[in-house]
């Protein structure tokens, strides 16, 4: 292109036309974003209680739009109530010697979740259904719950399990299950339209890292991030709430303005590690957040691991599900239940997540975000190939070599029909859309391009599913 | 799932609702139609005369339903007319020595169909060109026929041809071309719907097994265990007729009500024999017989043999045509044409045709229609997940082992959106329809699925072809 | 077919019914139109200017419908304005010693196109910004033009260019650039329907012929043969202008008559060299042009080179633009770019272009036009099967062979449903469209088929583009 210095002027003006901040590194906003994982680990978080509340409250600290919301006890949603709100205090199985043991004060997840109060002394062999180990993982203490039915056990190691001797043990169980409410957080960040992207979350779990801390942390990062931008094209929706039962919750006080609202929707879960990236698309696969982050993941990282719907396990269960229906996917790192530490005390923030882990998942959802922000349908002004040597875009004779990005004018130009969106024209071209959103601001400065207004989301929402 | 004891005994009640009886084995069933069949063998069936009537009427023994329609020589059906019936009383060739050949009596394949009467001397010469053979398979006499130009012939096995010696050979067919009827069968067995299920197959070949009386053998003790059924969704039609002629006079007179009620049809040919499973779509390729064929050969016998509309040979030429257009497909075992005794006497019911050919032509078939009988469309009842473990059908505590059964719960809830039929669902799954069906009706037990009304085919039927 | 002979007969009298002439061979008529090629070779064409206006008049003897058309320096036609008019009398260098190199006269290569007039004595180091060689073919004068920015040059081979010693050089170019115009031709040859099929191809490129002299030799003996046919059913339009410019100044004249009328459109360039097959699809990739481009180059080359409309680079730029989108296809030899001696003095008509290599490209378009012509729709006139003994189309015993003729009639009565055009069906059956138009004919004859009229390319251009 040695031949138009201009466009290479131009093009300069326009490199950081996408958005990214190239000083963001996986040691400073990575260790950043760990630190701050690192301050949540400890709280006990559940399915209600003080632990969601205190996560909360640190998170609105990072972004104050932030604001928590408090449902009842009792309060009906869909075919759900919520349930009793749970407060431990303490926690303990006492053995014949009297040493203590499976103390919920050193890990929390020694006592199951919702596990009533008790102080009783019983028989080993009377206590053992009610012992949780992991026998394929014998440091591991396993997860439990026991959300919808009262019971109560404790969690630990298998190992510690196997050494268990017959004889008299103490249950003590300082917990109070009372009405009460069920908490959870969602934040709005205004854009130019009321149309919406969505970021989904869920704080429910105890310490545990990919599977709960990586979440909540990178959505907030992302938060700060579209805060800090000029502007936004899209208002974007963050909602932090307990897996299932929340999502449920959510949706039952705002499906009607979600569906009419939200344009492409993202779940983030299992973003933390540094093992691989996984796509799971929605139940439709072809909505505009399924056409994201195949874009995103094929370019970033085209060894991406592809699940179908058919493996779904997050709260996109309830977002996918058949009359709510909406453009969800996921972008993880290494899928909930694809890696060995997964619902143990193994995930953790030594082990499992990183910085860079976690680093990987926020740029892979900026890239996104930006993808989505920069997602508009133009046409061509001009009929025919416009001069785009008099406007300095073309080598002046035809000894001038066409540059890679000479090519991509033409082409973007010789597919804005007015029809096709940009991320479409990008697929196409098998180029990056962030290496071609400088060209056509480029050319929308020229005049040559003009944007088409499409309400393209609506179409996808009431269009009929087919498997 | 030992969490959920309840699950299971739920299961066990509806274990047995895809309708299959499973004491009907291949020794058993398989055997009675053999013998069925055995007993059909000798009668001298022809494009009309007195074996098809014959034929019939021992089937109408089988399945009462069945009634027997005579139309008269001359009558006119779309491009064709009905030609005189035809009467043979005996027929044979003398040799020079007086020894007879080729007896009707011995083997009713000596004599080429719709042949005139003649008692004539003449030489070997003069005689040759009226004998047919199959070089190829020297022990076999071949099927021969010459409905529409009146004409003779005497068909022998090429290892007897090769022996003929020169000089005056007596020519003698006893015969009668005369008006008369075509004959063929109709058995309607109703349903709860005026929905319809075509079953065609046809009687119009001589001693032959495989092609010939697979078809209307399986065919009666399909429309005998329908007959069983307590209770039937949809109407069956079963049509017995001189294949191309009988299918294109069951057109003429039935065209426009096939039309508005067929949504699915089989065409019953080649369905005794042990070697292969194969299938052959409509024109279309895509209609609601073809998704049930591919389902069904998909899951029974994966390594089916799949044929193109242009390989077609039998009535789905007819019921397949443009402007006819019916939702036919077939599930044969060896297709005709593709077995080596094809057409020729050793199409037999000792080394082509076997009870458990039979009984696995007979038991696809049933699967088939089972199929179309459950393939109903619902929709989920409740928005979101609905609470599975109030209704006993999920774990109560996390720890508890998911099994495939709720996974298939939860699969079939996240795909039944009032849209998708059962079929599709199943196909999406990769899981037989069969093992679908009894969850289904525990669902809808439990009030979490509601069948919403679905006229599928019609649209089918309107749908212009694109090949 | 040996029992049907009658069928023989009438297929005899139908095997000339595609239309071509096989007489017409690559010695015959291939060498013809090298000659004409040879006749064009010396003249000097351009953008605008004498060059083109003798080239046309040659090719008007040879085409009397093609009229010239003269557009004035100035005139607007969408983006663009119609330059000078260029005319050159003489060029060359003279160097230290004062021997002439480089000389218009020797090779109208020389000079840089749209090179402004000049008699100038400069150093070797100011000229050498002015000369242009491809150091990679060091023997080539590479081809180059400065049309839009004023500017001069001169090309030689790089072997030359080496030896060029210091010392002041005289540069001597008599050339005009002043108001006058821009040629194109056009033969529009009448046929029984206003519906076109529109050829274009380009003459503006001085001594090439791959790259120049073949498009218009082609396109010319394809005009001439289609006038030479008895009967057209489509008008033909026949287009010839300076690239780029000339297109986009022809559109800017015909643009809602072409999109009206204009059903199939092929590029002829770069179709006289006897190395490839190539193709180059519409912008939609599936317009009528590519359908027919597809079946006649897969029945005949095979192997030939499928390119994308990414690697567009002739005139399809403008006739595929977005809201021009004609149904223009290319079916070239090599591809320009793809060759070696590509825009520069080597693309000759001893090297390249071959009397074999034209002819081969004037049968494929000889081979897509027949089948345009012959691509109607028919529907059956009988409902289910004809009879097709009683026409002599059939065998009339079962024992006749079934012989290939007889087969691809039943499968296009099978298919004629008054939707599916006659390439569509061709394409189902893997026929070769010229091998089954004597057997439509046959069919259509007998009053087995009645054509349906489709007006079908309204609905293709109106359809939106998806990529």
């Amino acid at each position: 292109m040695s031949n138009h210095p201009e466009l290479v002027d131009q093009l300069q003006r326009w490199s950081c036309a996408f958005g990214l901040d190239p000083t963001e590194t996986a040691a400073g906003t990575g260790t950043t974003m760990h630190d701050l994982a690192r301050e949540l680990w400890p709280l006990h978080r559940s399915l209600t209680g003080h632990g969601v509340r205190q996560t909360l409250r640190i998170l609105q600290r990072e972004l104050p739009p932030l604001t928590l919301h408090e449902v009842p006890s009792g309060t009906r949603c869909f075919d759900w109530t919520v349930p009793p709100e749970w407060t431990v205090r303490d926690a303990w199985l006492e053995d014949p010697t009297g040493r203590r043991l499976a103390r919920f004060q050193d890990h929390n997840l020694h006592l199951m979740g919702y596990s009533r109060p008790l102080d009783q002394v019983m028989d080993l062999e009377e206590l053992r259904p009610h012992l949780h180990t992991r026998p394929d993982l014998p440091d591991a203490i396993p997860f439990t719950t026991s959300y919808y039915k009262e019971n109560w056990g404790f969690c630990l190691s298998h190992r510690e399990y196997e050494q268990l001797r017959p004889g008299p043990y103490r249950v003590f169980i300082d917990a109070t299950l009372a009405p009460g409410h069920l908490t959870y957080g969602e934040a709005i960040i205004p854009g130019d339209s009321r149309e919406e992207i969505l970021l989904s979350t869920y704080v429910c779990h105890p310490s545990m890292a990919n599977n709960e801390l990586s979440g909540p942390v990178v959505t907030t990062f992302l938060g700060r991030w579209l805060l800090g931008r000029p502007r936004r094209r899209f208002t974007y929706r963050l909602v932090y709430a307990p897996e299932t039962l929340g999502a449920i919750l959510y949706l039952s006080r705002h499906l009607d303005h979600l569906r009419r609202r939200v344009r492409a929707a993202f779940n983030l879960t299992c973003v933390g590690d540094d093992r691989a990236y996984s796509y799971l698309p929605s139940r439709r696969g072809d909505t505009l957040a399924d056409r994201t982050a195949l874009h995103v993941l094929g370019h970033l990282a085209p060894g991406f691991q592809r699940y179908s719907f058919l493996q779904r396990g997050s709260d996109e269960r309830q977002y996918c599900s058949p009359g709510v229906d909406l453009p969800m996917a996921l972008m993880m790192r290494t899928k909930y239940g694809r890696y060995p530490e997964y619902h143990t005390s193994l995930d953790d923030l030594e082990r499992v997540v990183t910085p860079a882990g976690l680093f990987g998942a926020y740029r892979v959802h900026q890239h996104a975000l930006l993808c989505l922000e920069h997602n508009r349908t133009w046409r061509t002004t001009v009929t025919c190939e416009p001069n785009l040597g008099s406007r300095g875009l073309w080598p002046t004779t035809s000894q001038g070599v066409v540059g890679p990005a000479v090519i991509d004018i033409t082409n973007l130009l010789a597919h804005a029909d007015g029809a096709t969106d940009l991320l479409a024209i990008a697929d196409h071209l098998g180029r990056p859309l962030w290496e071609l959103v400088g060209l056509v601001g480029l050319l929308e400065d020229k005049g040559l391009l003009a944007e088409v207004p499409r309400p393209e989301a609506t179409t996808d929402l009431n269009r009929q599913y087919m498997p």
